[in-house]
């Protein structure tokens, strides 16, 4: 078999320091460490990067959230409250083309590793923030999670059934969609490094990084003057039948298939007349154009949902497919994961993990030449102690261990 | 008033041919377009790529849908299905350093802009590709589109009210969530070619990013067997109370305030009493332990919503924010279209456009150095013929005007 992943080393010779945690941060970083970067997470020598166990199922193992967000990464142990340890970071970060941090607001200043410390040590260095609330906002200094970020950016707005409350969506925008633009920016920000040797400040909100996933919503308040509603399983806007989620066989939570007849594209509504063994509708003036079929949805939805009841999801994705109208199973996470065809493409692969043995996760989805990045699993706590300190600061292992002892590392 | 956008010159001198339509190929050229690359959108001369019209209210103007995901590129128009047409693309083609298209699958290669085909005129360029199912799939020659997306990839089975249907998060994760991911992969391999001067080929499937996006979900399955499901208006996994949307003052569809105590912050919880005048039900063994306000999850929410539907979200957020607890008004686009400290920002800005006038978005909103960068408004149809025909193949007056005479641009 065709090998699916492989080393990417696109970002090879990259050095990042990375103070992140939880999600915002270090899903940013992840993507950088999965394209070839050097990432290392400092952290606490005592206990760690919170997440590692906050989100913990077994009290002596690393959670499955802190596998997900630091694979491919290094983990370096720094007391920096200690002025040895603080000491430490700033000279790492005088080797580093990045910097990032994603703490609540004003710690990092606390800590003596603020913007304005860390620029004169090193004139190259990108220094990356995530904030909660925008800058300069009555809100500045609030705390801020996922789903408050959510809230605030629109999101929860257009997301849920029509006329009921509004839902979060599964999704993390408010951290990895806020981590995903921080990478974008990070990597034009090194592209433009590469060739000036100068660095600069990037700082996001996350609740601005979420107001760029809903364009569709802005698109249309744009258009109509009025706020984009919601749509239940309809693409927001919502003005095309059939279109959402239709129940097929099994009776499962997502045993759903979701169909849409695009509105610009007629032939997907005669096709699926054809699929449907109901040839003798066509020309039918209650479905023939996109206006009737919007205007007898209830009618329309039915008819579909008669005939996917009688076949499971795959049957009716299959059926569709083939006929050039689309269509997709609505899959979940455990069907997904036991998908040997996610392994085959590189998609989802195995790492082995010093606490879990092999285990399994969906790496970096995009392929380069053909393969996806290879996964490694996250590190365990101060696991590049040794490699780190001596590759990047020179320090021999008896300088290292005496750092140790002294509880700096 | 401090300059809160600027021009971004972090891609300066980076050229790319954009083929792409809708939205996950032009959400990630838009992206770099931000950053200081010039994107050169190449449109057939008869109405240009079709989202300028198909999603438009008004016949004679671009759509608000098209100004979105099209703004700081130019567009220039060739009929790639003539041969002259093909061979000015292939010229453009031999001095960029992207290509990138979203076309059905197979049709670029019909169109003889096929990997194979412009490989070997420039060995630096990158090319890139979205598709909507992955290669190698039983899938992969099904249309695809953002809802079909993110069915596949797992995200409709995370969003919805637990016990119903699932929806359809009204963020585009199949489309510019795609578009995030393949603009990462596309500048990582910017930064190899500037040493190795060695393009590459990228491609990704809308399915699999999905798949990326809802990282908590294969954490609760990795870590418990089983599928996650649907929490609502909660976190994955919807373990702590109270945490979701309670109703405020107004009663209107987004009138609510997202309320969050985390579970691993007690404190969180002993603040919100004294903020709901409360204190009194501190240490009461109903609500002492996250545990116990899970287990009596009905009457915590209830006790909270009976204050928050006494004051309109703002207050609550602002209550609650200043007191330490995780909290965030649920807002719609309208309320922010209208917000001046957007604005004031430089989230959203104004822009001047040929046929609207000014107009207002949102635009890249990391800031570089303090300022996000400068929204340019989307190209008109063939704007930049003269400037990219002559300034990239060095193409005269008279040549230009001939290529128009003809049909060909």
């Amino acid at each position: 078999m065709e090998a699916r992943s492989r080393k990417i080393g696109s970002l090879a010779g990259v050095r990042i320091v990375d103070l992140s945690q939880f999600e915002a941060g270090p899903s940013c970083t992840e993507a950088l460490a999965w394209l070839g970067a050097e990432v290392v997470k400092v952290e606490n020598p005592n206990g760690g990067e919170q997440s590692r166990r906050a989100f913990a199922r077994e009290s002596n193992k690393d959670s499955w959230y802190f596998l997900q967000f630091n694979a491919n990464k290094k983990s370096v142990t720094a007391n920096i409250k200690s002025p040895e340890g603080l000491a430490l970071v700033k000279e790492l970060a005088k080797r580093a083309d990045v910097f990032i941090e994603n703490m609540a607001p004003g710690t990092i200043e606390r800590l003596g590793l603020g913007y304005e410390e860390l620029r004169p040590l090193n004139p190259r260095l990108i220094y990356a923030q995530v904030k909660g609330f925008g800058e300069g906002t009555p809100y500045e200094n609030f705390l801020s999670f996922d789903p408050i970020a959510q809230a605030m950016g629109g999101i929860m707005s257009v997301s849920g059934e029509a006329g009921s409350r509004p839902i979060k969506p599964g999704p993390g925008l408010g951290d990895t969609g806020t981590g995903m633009l921080l990478a974008i920016s990070i990597l034009a920000a090194l592209y433009e490094a590469k060739s000036t040797g100068k660095g600069q400040r990037i700082q996001v909100a996350m609740e601005d990084a979420c107001k760029h996933y809903i364009r569709l919503a802005w698109a249309h308040t744009s258009g109509t003057g009025e706020a984009c509603g919601r749509y239940g399983p309809k693409a927001l806007g919502g003005r095309t039948a059939p279109q959402g989620v239709f129940r097929c066989k099994g009776g499962g939570p997502n045993d759903y298939a979701y169909i849409m007849c695009h509105a610009a594209m007629p032939e997907h509504w005669e096709r699926l007349l054809d699929v449907i063994g109901r040839p003798d509708l066509k020309g039918d003036p209650r479905f023939a154009t996109a206006a009737a079929r919007r205007d007898n949805e209830d009618e329309v939805n039915a008819l579909v949902e008669s005939w996917t009841l009688r076949h499971d999801k795959y049957t009716v994705m299959k059926a569709l497919g083939d006929a050039g109208i689309p269509c997709g199973a609505v899959r979940d996470t455990l069907e997904m994961i036991n998908d040997p065809d996610l392994v085959r493409r590189g998609i989802m692969q195995y790492a082995d993990h010093p606490e879990y043995g092999p285990y399994k996760m969906v790496g970096w989805p995009v392929r380069h030449d053909g393969a996806t990045p290879k996964l490694e699993p996250a590190p365990l706590l101060g696991q590049h102690n040794e490699d780190v300190y001596a590759s990047w600061l020179g320090l021999g292992a008896g300088d290292i261990a005496a750092l140790r002892e002294r509880g700096v590392i």
